[in-house]
């Protein structure tokens, strides 16, 4: 299941990167939990060319995230937002000031 | 110049994805400012391999942020993140308070 969420995951950053069959393959089988027999009767090839499409769908993620290394700091930027977002929380002193909505609008924005 | 400072920044994002021959290439014309015959003589090619070199990781490098936007989005976040810095700063009532420090430090951490 990990393995699942992280080739999706991976997918999210890079799957522009990918081929057209790849990209569905990659969408059907990782993300909406299809078989690989449903998906070789929908885009019409044989559950062996499938599970060979995924394979190198997937290398092809890993071997852009070792160079580009995308999820990586998107993690790592989450982890700093969300220790900021912390911080503020304590430091804010007055809920209502329109700039401290602005300040956790931007954050959220950040985010994303 | 702004052509050339555009290809330079879609280098610093995308310049792993380049072969180690058109990595130095760039690295070579749009950083260091080294003329096509220098970098030819460099690499042991002719002025025009060069020049297709440079064409083509050109071309590599715009078409990847066409599908990823990693350009994009980065100004946009350092736009946020001036925006966030700025606002901060009129809202930090105690320069001491070591979380106040904290919270600078990770907006610099964030805008690398």
């Amino acid at each position: 299941m990990e393995h699942f969420i992280r080739v999706y995951q991976l997918f999210s950053f890079y799957g522009q990167l990918l081929t057209e069959k790849q990209r569905l393959a990659v969408e059907w089988y990782f993300g909406h939990d299809l078989s690989l027999a449903e998906i070789a009767s929908e885009l019409g090839i044989s559950r062996q060319a499938v599970h060979d499409l995924l394979k190198r769908a997937e290398q092809t993620l890993t071997a852009y995230e070792e160079k580009l290394g995308l999820a990586e700091s998107y993690a790592r930027r989450q982890e700093q937002l969300a220790k900021l977002d912390q911080l503020l929380k304590q430091l804010r002193d007055d809920e209502a000031d329109p700039r401290w909505q602005q300040v956790f609008a931007l954050l959220a924005e950040l985010s994303k």
